[in-house]
């Protein structure tokens, strides 16, 4: 079996989603639930045959020499199929994001308008090796409606079809049409994807940065989704070094491959000779190269030199930039020309310091006196995640399933024409809003 | 004097703005308001001078045969510039989009999450002739605490001068730093413009069908606005007759040079017979000329020929096309393959049908017996409209002053780190939202 047809064209295959998935939309959250749940259960049912494929998958990445990290990513044991199954019916117990009333406004006796949230459409999603990320997005696109076009790396092929196979089973018993559901294996249909800004509402690229560079250059369709995420901790002068300290560590070494780990350390002048020693041995604990500034070189002699390349990149490992600062206005500036927009954090007792932090620090996620990686769209309790969005327009910073959703505005009317309200004797429009 | 300066290159320019803008963002809503009434009021002392100005470009644009409509719209007398002003006052008096709190949460003791909506930062915004659109622009955009960069129509370059001047020597006197307010004056610079995605954060272009076509393929930036105006009405089987006929006129021959007004007519084939005779008379009263595809013609055998072109056509003018399709889902697909997801109409008596074509209609604006030219802001109650959105994530439809803001999550704490989340021993969030 394939699930990509011989003599389909994306195209084809494209608007087979989109077809299917304006049916998805209008579904209850009954009908959908009941559709996530019996995902679930083929899973299950399907689950020596999926793991089967992921071995196939993982012994031909072996021979072809794959790296250690990725492979571990690929490997999906019977343990991380189960948690993937939970997460399936995780969702099934989230808010459905779809038909919530924004606006309901009477703007005439009879002519009411609602405001209404829908899904977007069709979404592309782009992961790299992880097989089970195919199950928890898929799940999240029937919860909000969408259809959704997979493409999974080319390591995982055999687990993804296997995947996609068990689902589309698991859908056929229900109102979901499993056309709504696709995926694509080979690299040329990933650029293709990219084109079809008529079928495809939203592409979230999961991978690398340079991945993630890759298609925001190359599509015309809104991406969600970052591409850095140069993080930054500020320690102002009115810090208390008891909170900085700990801060410091968690937001560095905590898990520092993730992408609201920091990268550089803004530390102000007049608190830089107490803090930097005792903050350097604590990193020195948990292994952390420093690399500092001229001026942080006079406090801590025996670090690397930072320089100019250090404030651009993301280490994504145990590497830290440090540099001195006179001001606060200092460090938001180098935290505006650095940053990504990702997340940043000042530690200060100072109200107003904070208040001019919070303000003008144009990230997405700005914090007081905790660590950066709090920045997540479980930990502020969304349920899921489909991406931390460092864009300026919303949906930005971590993004659930209201990600996935847009609006419509519907209007019903008993015959009202503009008509009456323009010109000499124009009616005046209530505009009262209802409950 | 000139707002571009000799020398200054447009990035910095753009640079200065951003600055500008990043102070303006933090601003009380009061020092905005006071702003807006500098702005107002140094509009009225330079009366004179932008009247002065306008009829220079006036004369010049006469010169060189400038078109009557587009004469008229360069055209800003005593009467349009106060009207002006009365709409930079009302700007004043709308609610500001800035410092909602849409989200309140405790994730834990102490530590507590904010999604609040602050200014996108840097607008930019092309638009044509008209150029008291330039006062209307710099209001909202000052209101919702934004940078602007302003390119006029180059047939308005003096009155535009005369205006900025006239906006930055009211601001001059406030809170807010007249670099918050840029024009740009040639169509390089425009060019220029849609490349700075690093200090813009949002275009606004208005113009022709085919200028935001441009801007839209020429940009990385967000644009908010639409190309087309495709709109449609439907006539179900279970119209109500004596509704759809002046449904029909208004909303084709009231206002026929608006993106809201409806191009194309579609008719179930069961009330064709009845229907098309009664509207063909009444739009003959207001000269509007028919094509119709060749089942219509049978019944309206007068009229012309409606071909693949027209059903893609935005008129803007007194043509109407019509088909006759022979179920609810024909015209739907109808819309949604020709449509400009702009706003499309239902006129039915039928509440299921109703639910179908306000589900399956892909459109930002969908109604049930009223015209179509409701889709506006100001009609839905916004106060200010800056542009009609088709594109298919938020902001859609007609955007109002939330459309110009964005929003950051401020999470504060009191030495709150992930460790302590993570792990065996992890502590649960609470996740509580608060008033």
């Amino acid at each position: 079996m394939t699930t990509f047809q011989v003599g389909s064209s994306l195209i084809d295959i494209a608007a087979q989603t989109r077809q299917a998935a304006s049916k998805l939309a209008i579904l209850s959250t009954e009908a959908k639930n009941y559709a996530i749940e019996a995902i679930a259960l083929a899973l299950e049912s399907a689950k020596d045959e999926i793991i089967a494929a992921n071995i196939a998958d993982c012994e031909a990445a072996s021979n072809q020499g794959i790296a250690k990290p990725l492979y571990k990513r690929l490997q999906l044991d019977e343990h991380k199929l189960r948690d993937a199954i939970t997460g399936v019916r995780d969702v099934g117990k989230l808010d459905d994001p779809v038909g919530k009333v924004q606006i309901h406004r009477e703007l005439d006796t009879g002519l009411i308008l609602k405001r209404i949230t829908c899904p977007l459409g069709v979404l592309g999603i782009i992961f790299e090796a992880r097989p089970e990320a195919a199950i928890q997005i898929v799940s999240l696109a029937i919860k909000s409606g969408n259809g959704v076009i997979l493409k999974g790396g080319k390591e995982a092929v055999r687990s993804c079809e296997a995947i996609v196979k068990a689902i589309k089973q698991g859908l056929s018993h229900t109102a979901v049409n499993p056309d709504a559901v696709q995926l694509l294996t080979t690299r040329e249909e990933t650029l293709e994807l990219l084109k079809l800004d008529k079928y495809v509402d939203l592409i979230i690229p999961r991978g690398s940065n340079s991945f993630v560079r890759f298609v925001q250059e190359n599509t015309r369709i809104p991406v969600l989704g970052h591409a850095d995420g140069i993080c930054h901790l500020y320690i102002d002068k009115a810090a208390d070094i008891s909170l900085a300290v700990p801060i410091t560590v968690d937001a560095k070494a905590q898990y520092p491959a993730v992408c609201n780990a920091i990268e550089t350390l803004l530390v102000h002048s007049s608190i830089a000779e107490e803090f930097l020693p005792k903050v350097a041995e604590a990193l020195a604990q948990r292994h952390v190269e420093l690399r500092g500034d001229a001026r942080t070189l006079k406090i801590l002699p025996h670090i690397a030199t930072a320089t100019e390349i250090d404030w651009k990149t993301e280490y994504s490992d145990l590497i830290l930039s440090i540099k001195i600062v006179d001001s606060i206005e200092d460090a938001i500036a180098h935290i505006n020309e650095y940053g990504s927009r990702h997340t940043d954090a000042i530690i200060s007792e100072d109200s107003a310091a904070v208040e001019t932090f919070l303000g003008l620090v144009n990230s997405a996620n700005i914090f007081h006196n905790c660590s950066t990686r709090f920045a997540d769209g479980f930990r502020y309790g969304f349920g899921a995640e489909v991406g931390i969005s460092t864009q300026q327009m919303p949906p930005r910073g971590p993004v659930g399933l209201e990600g996935l959703v847009t609006y419509k505005y519907q209007m019903t009317g008993e015959g009202h024409i503009v008509a009456t309200y323009t010109g000499a004797n124009a009616k005046p429009f209530t505009h009262r809003d209802l409950k």
